[in-house]
């Protein structure tokens, strides 16, 4: 039973709160489809059908919840209830819980915790958010590079139960340096007397504490690696980040990048269960700046009120035209803040592109000008015809360069170029339409 | 070395022709950071850097090239070279690049292959793109489920060199239905005696041949799994998709649907290396249907030219109101796509989301409206004041409304909702803004 043929049952027996009818839907069901259930209810029915289920089970649930709806719930629990649900949890995991609290809080929680787990959760609750700190288990497979294969398989053994993954193991030097990699398969495939150094992989793939999620990510998602070793400055492993933890990382940034393409601030929860003072406050911003950036087509456009007034047929194509260029350049800024994100251009690509851009877009105002001048004539003459016609292509090539210019220069300044959202670069384009526009009409139409 | 030191080195060497230097470079360098150099240069740069690497290398590094690029190379490369390539390439992604040329050249270029892959890799090709058939490999571990602990662990030996995996183990009945599935941790912490019927997971998480690429992505990543069983409609396990092909489809389809989110169609290269004509095709389609979109706001303006001439400053707040209303609309439609994307909500929320969209884009549109009223009363005086700032709110909601709705009508229409973009959102909403200012100006100012 997936999480899709789950979710009415599970909402019917809240709805007539027959409890045992859900312990035996759960009973069934799978810790992540439950997770999943419990995230389209609301705070309180998530809260109650956390606390329905047996406490083996609730940490593991729990673990699976997007980071947002973590948050929401462990707000409000306290330390007692928080401490059952972390019974199961991962130390990583439960390093993150402890980070939505101050301080204070945290040190009140962890008396609560099994006292062999606390310092590594201490420790791994001080890395900042975002970093491989923050995003590695401490539960990994590492053997001394001395040993045997055979010695090492023994050594595998012993740990599985714990480990997060024993499927890739370290190999360390006295001093706990990494100083190679091995697969399981490896191992199972090697000569059990050989030595590790023998088989090892020593050309090792890692990252320090700091290095920001992304750049995590993007590793392990380029070398298909299973989980990525994380060192500190002397080489020191110090722990292992998994793909699982990778792909949830991907997920989250791919939404914030979506999010500003479309000009919305950073949203903790998701759209389905955030108040509505953290959505109002996500889109305020960028709306109320965009006003103060229409207000210059405004100015542009009382700027050119006589021409306006001798010409009133050309108002009727204002919006097609700076529509037009702006949709022109969220085009170009589209594929440009998505090329940088994936690595696929960097910023010495930019003169290169800006040539093809040039060509591109100049071909594209031509093909809608002529899709556009039989309607321009008819209703403006000939006259506003040619102005319409010279406008679109002017405007679209200026809106392309300019969308497609933006992510670069952001990128430049260390800003997101995901900031270049399709309403930016519109609002932009919009002004640059409107002078471009009246100016031509006026020196066209005056002659 | 990664990709980053090594990108400008090989740029110097291809320069100088430096071949010794080249070849010492690649030597030293991983088979994914010589592919992410390829991807940077032009065909016949990359065509000829792949021809210098040693036959065992080249597959390799061809594998690790995005889907859009290796079509580029195989389509220069004829059948001899093709097959070269093929030496040492997985089935599943020899597959791959068979399904780019017509199944004439197919059968001639199979021909040149190993004959014991010939067969597996006709029947891989034969699935339709886009779905688990198309993703999977047929290289797992599966053991009958009467064997014991001990004897599917030396099976899983057996196997390791060929297999894709061989940390996921599934056990078929006599039929070749699949059974069940253990990890091959638990097989080396159970009794070596059991039977693997007491050890399995019998509640195994599968897809069918047919089911799309992001179903099976959603499910790996949902689940935490690192490989995904696909059985035929008998129940036969007939492949198995891994975790990190399950990665590389995501990072497709986010593109795609970042494409769409700004109105551009699909780009099977990336933008780096796409041919003009290609740019060209992806955005012409939506620049030209726009433009005729747009076509109504201005035959609204035209309708209305009788208060714009009696009122001339009223054009001044247009590109100002329009807009706000188009930005509002697209961060309605970005935040709806990604969620109805990601699953976090779905078309049962549509009424419940709307109720809130309400009051959200209200409270927004009053902002916007208190930030313009000093302006729009010292430039316009006192009615026109109160006419752009109920115009705002109006104009604001309805783009709200109209923004988060039209994803959802999408997806119901089975049409993908990313097709709501920002330049599509901000058409309509251009439409209705005009619609809706005017007529609330001529209501207003004839009083």
């Amino acid at each position: 039973m997936n999480f899709k043929e789950l979710l009415p049952d599970v909402r019917d027996a809240i709805e007539h709160g027959d409890d045992a009818r859900l312990d035996a839907l759960f009973s069934e069901a799978r810790s992540a489809d439950i997770a999943e259930v419990i995230s389209h209810e609301d705070d309180d029915t998530a809260l109650r059908v956390l606390e329905r289920l047996p406490l083996e089970r609730r940490g593991k649930v729990f673990s699976y919840l997007p980071e947002g709806y973590q948050r929401d719930i462990a707000s409000e629990l306290d330390d007692a209830k928080l401490a059952q649900l972390f019974v199961q949890m991962e130390p990583d995991d439960i390093a993150d819980v402890l980070n939505f609290f101050p301080p204070a809080r945290r040190e009140t929680i962890l008396r609560r915790v099994a006292s062999s787990e606390r310092a590594e959760i201490r420790h791994l609750a001080s890395y900042d958010e975002g970093t491989a700190g923050a995003m590695m288990t401490t539960d990994y497979v590492a053997v001394s590079q001395h040993l045997t294969v055979s010695e090492a398989l023994s050594k595998v053994r012993q740990t599985a139960p714990d480990a997060e993954t024993i499927y890739q193991i370290y190999s360390l030097d006295d001093a706990l340096r990494l100083t190679g990699t091995m697969s399981l398969r490896q191992l199972i495939l090697a000569d059990p007397q050989a030595t590790l150094e023998s088989v090892m992989i020593s050309d090792v793939i890692s990252v320090e504490v700091e290095t920001p999620q992304e750049e995590v990510a993007k590793a392990i998602s380029r070398y298909d690696l299973l989980a990525l070793p994380v060192v500190n400055p002397e080489r020191v492993l110090v722990g292992i980040v998994t793909y699982d933890d990778a792909m949830d990382v991907v997920e989250r940034e791919t939404t914030d990048d979506f999010h500003k393409s479309g000009s919305v601030g950073s949203l903790v929860r998701g759209i389905g269960r955030s108040s509505l003072f953290h959505l109002y406050k996500s889109r305020v911003f960028w709306l109320v700046l965009l006003v103060f950036g229409n207000l210059f087509s405004g100015a542009g456009i009382a700027h050119f009120e006589d021409t306006i007034s001798a010409h009133v047929a050309l108002v009727f194509f204002l919006p097609l035209l700076i529509g037009s260029g702006g949709n022109a350049g969220s085009q170009a800024a589209t594929l440009m803040v998505r090329g940088l994100g994936t690595g696929e251009v960097n910023i010495r690509d930019w003169t290169r592109l800006l040539g093809r851009e040039v060509l591109v877009s100049a071909l594209l105002g031509i093909t809608m000008a002529i899709a556009i001048s039989p309607i321009s004539a008819f209703r403006g003459g000939f006259g506003v015809s040619e102005v319409v016609a010279i406008s679109m292509v002017v405007i679209v090539v200026c809106g392309s360069l300019l969308g497609m210019s933006l992510p670069f220069l952001l990128d430049r300044l260390k800003v997101d170029p995901a900031t270049a959202s399709a309403p930016l670069v519109a609002t932009l384009c919009d002004c640059c339409g409107v002078l471009i526009y009246f100016s031509i009409a006026s020196m066209m139409l005056s002659l």
